[in-house]
């Protein structure tokens, strides 16, 4: 019996997929990268899982996890593979109000938790531009970041319980509800942002947070860096850790987008070096409670602290949303991040982060090397600031491979000299594994493969994806 | 060469202690855990660890790291065993004003950190009692809790990098201020909790928080503790995530406290089932400003929140601090618990935790089990209700090894079934070995023995500890 033959009888027909019907698993969102995986499985529940595993490890077989495929770095690449997608696993079991956790199968789609909770005035906060594909089990392995990283942390920083099935179909039952556990070795931290290497991910509990009441927005031009972290800071007192959004969008961005979307304005009548979009949530009820004379307090506590600096000249300028149109139009410079890093020409695009005081020392090293690879080069940086969180662009003037491997080392190499990393929310997959051999602590590395080696030691979940061979 | 020679070869005498010179370090704060080391190695630099571990590796010697010796549960014990004290990792080498970070040795006392950051203005907020002795190392290695994990989280929360000597002498690189940092499996937290058995920390990068302006402190009865739990929501509601401490104390904890310290009054003039010690801290200054009236924002935020719980009968009495005498007054109550749960007579103790809406549910079920093992015995509890940690103490009649195995059992039946932990925050050292063996789940424990096995082969690091055998 082939592989095939053993999993169908396993679990069924009707759960194994091959020939056309598995075509479109082939595709990624990026469209990088093309799989033809030897067949697609689709289990429902956690025990054909095991099933699927325990039969994949006795014959040696690859599997490659998958949920929404909507990663960036073809985490999952499927050759000569079998692709396990968990979208079957899509149940919310249970939302626990009270202990303000909801547990969920991996396979359930983020805005379907989204809805899901808001009913109840929770939400779980993770957020991001696939929400509408991008599923729990991938979100979760790749410790998933986001615009609101700010405020909640990544995934992993949402999540108190796994259930994840080990490379011999074992399944491993860390499923609890607990704000506190030292019972041993955190393997729930060593699962999640694995990209599927080490275990699949077939259920959660992640925790809620309450639901924030009101919104202020802000677009927030600003001096200098320095005074952009100042800002960020005197936002976090002023409104109890209410920032929710803090987005550094330079010149080159603000220029960009316009050429890109003509009919898009401002933001503001004067061009400045440092713009900053901002959001604040009010979780407080009276934060969100309107004043007699029509203020709001959330928007009264931003609009003070901008007062107080746009007087000591930190401040350059700032526009706050008087409405929703007005707060839409500021988030949609933002969401438009996707099409102006990716489609203003040939262009090398990077994830890096660095500490949060080094944004403004990365901008300074880097321009003039930039430079001396294509004079012609047009940067164009988003980043998140309050979590030292920079996407870079290079569009050049040419789709010349060696200048573009040139650039990205260019990027990385500044990022090592101030103590960043090479990918800060994307993750390796196999787009990264290259720069993890050449960058990442050799120590570090050489741990990571025993533990794999340890966990996988017929190598066959997500092989050739995040650890690089020795 | 005996394997000492060797050391003090590579590393100098002064750095070997043995005889009566050691026998310090032979005792532990529980005075339950006695040492007899072959040598007590305090090594000045990471490189003097780096060598000692290459030595011991090479001629498979244990060695046992130890900082501050305050824990709880015996990970410091060594026999037939070099010690290895931190002690002299002793620099804070930089503290990061604009980037909130504290870069130190695994050799500094958390309240030596204490005070060199409050002169910025910042707080590191992991607090203890044992603050004047523990030791930076000690603290990551144990995730230790604390009071205020409530509102910042564990020890692992608090860290953004780490280096570690592994198994082998080699030194691992994980010292970044990243806030995001998805560049390949998560070995910062595998080491953070592991106790010494995968790598030796030297040295970590921690985040720092703002210093809040204020504090309100209360003692509050409650009617029930689902009414509690409502109450540790709409605070941290009414104050932006400002509660810091929200610590049960039930009627048998007053009531011990009462026998134990004649002196002590209170708190209310009525005995109720559940009380709830409250501290609230303004972050926001505008919260720490006292008005014209003489009242102070984050008193009144506290008191109206209180106020509204009063008059719908949830809240039955409630008393606030107006002066710090008060507010220590309030403190020393439980800070008191050491002496409350030890102290009181033959006793059986444990730290576990429950999902934050099973507290009651833990009390109703474990009477009667505790009262069928022996029907004199008395329970007090004290317990970090905002993260759902219970340290359960049972005082029983006679000092009979059967019954008290019988008593841990049944806490630890409870726990089980409601889905909790048996070791919240002190950790598993050697303590808790059998109670690992018999109630983590199995897969897991084979994945921490592969692992273990797989960065130790030798199994020289901390041997014995925190994973059982198979």
């Amino acid at each position: 019996m082939t592989v095939i033959d053993q999993i169908t009888a396993a679990i069924g027909q009707d759960r194994v997929l091959t020939g056309a019907d598995a075509a479109p698993y082939g595709k990624d969102w990026t469209g990088a990268y093309t799989s033809t995986p030897l067949a697609v499985l689709r289990p429902a529940n956690t025990a054909e899982v095991a099933a699927i595993l325990k039969i994949a490890n006795e014959t040696k077989t690859p599997v490659v996890p998958a949920s929404g495929r909507t990663g960036l770095t073809g985490a999952t690449l499927a050759q000569d593979a079998l692709m396990l997608s968990v979208e079957r696993l899509n149940a919310i079991s249970e939302i626990n109000v009270e202990g303000r956790t909801a547990t969920v199968g991996a396979g359930v789609i983020l805005s379907n938790l989204h809805d899901a909770v808001e009913a109840h005035d929770l939400i779980f906060p993770l957020t991001l531009g696939a929400r509408g594909s991008a599923m729990i089990g991938g979100l979760l392995s790749t410790n998933a970041g986001g615009s609101n990283v700010v405020r909640y942390g990544s995934t992993r920083g949402l999540c108190l319980g796994l259930e994840v099935v080990m490379a011999d179909g074992r399944i491993m039952n860390l499923m609890s509800a607990l704000h506190k556990d030292n019972s041993g070795l955190d393997l729930r931290n060593l699962i999640i942002g694995a990209e599927g290497t080490l275990g699949i991910i077939t259920a959660a509990v992640l925790k809620l947070q309450p639901k924030p009441r009101a919104y202020a927005t802000a677009m927030v031009a600003v001096s200098s860096l320095p005074d952009a972290l100042t800002l960020l800071y005197k936002l976090k007192e002023a409104t109890g850790d209410g920032v929710e959004a803090f987005e550094y969008m330079p010149r080159s961005y603000i220029a960009k987008h316009r050429q890109l979307f003509p009919d898009a304005t401002g933001p503001f009548d004067t061009d400045y070096d440092v713009n900053i979009m901002i959001e604040v949530a009010a979780t407080r009820a009276q934060d969100a409670i309107t004043h007699p004379d029509g203020s709001l307090p959330v928007v009264s506590a931003l609009e003070e602290t901008l007062g107080a600096m746009l007087e000591d000249g930190t401040v350059l300028d700032a526009i706050i949303a008087q409405n929703e149109a007005q707060r839409r139009e500021i988030w949609k410079r933002r969401e438009d991040a996707g099409e102006v890093a990716f489609f203003g020409g040939v262009f090398v695009n990077t994830d890096v982060a660095v500490p949060l005081d080094k944004v403004a020392a990365f901008e300074q090293m880097l321009t003039p090397r930039i430079k001396a690879i294509d004079p012609d080069a047009e940067e164009v940086i988003i980043a998140h600031l309050g979590d030292g969180n920079i996407h870079h662009t290079s569009y050049i003037s040419r789709n010349d491979p060696e200048a573009m491997k040139a650039l990205v080392a260019a990027v990385e190499d500044v990022v090592q000299e101030l103590g960043g990393s090479f990918s800060a929310e994307h993750g390796i997959g196999v787009s990264k594994l290259d720069t993890m051999k050449r960058r990442k602590d050799p120590v570090a590395l050489d741990a990571m493969r025993a533990i794999k080696a340890a966990l996988d030691p017929n190598n066959i979940l997500n092989p050739g994806k995040v650890i690089p061979p020795a």
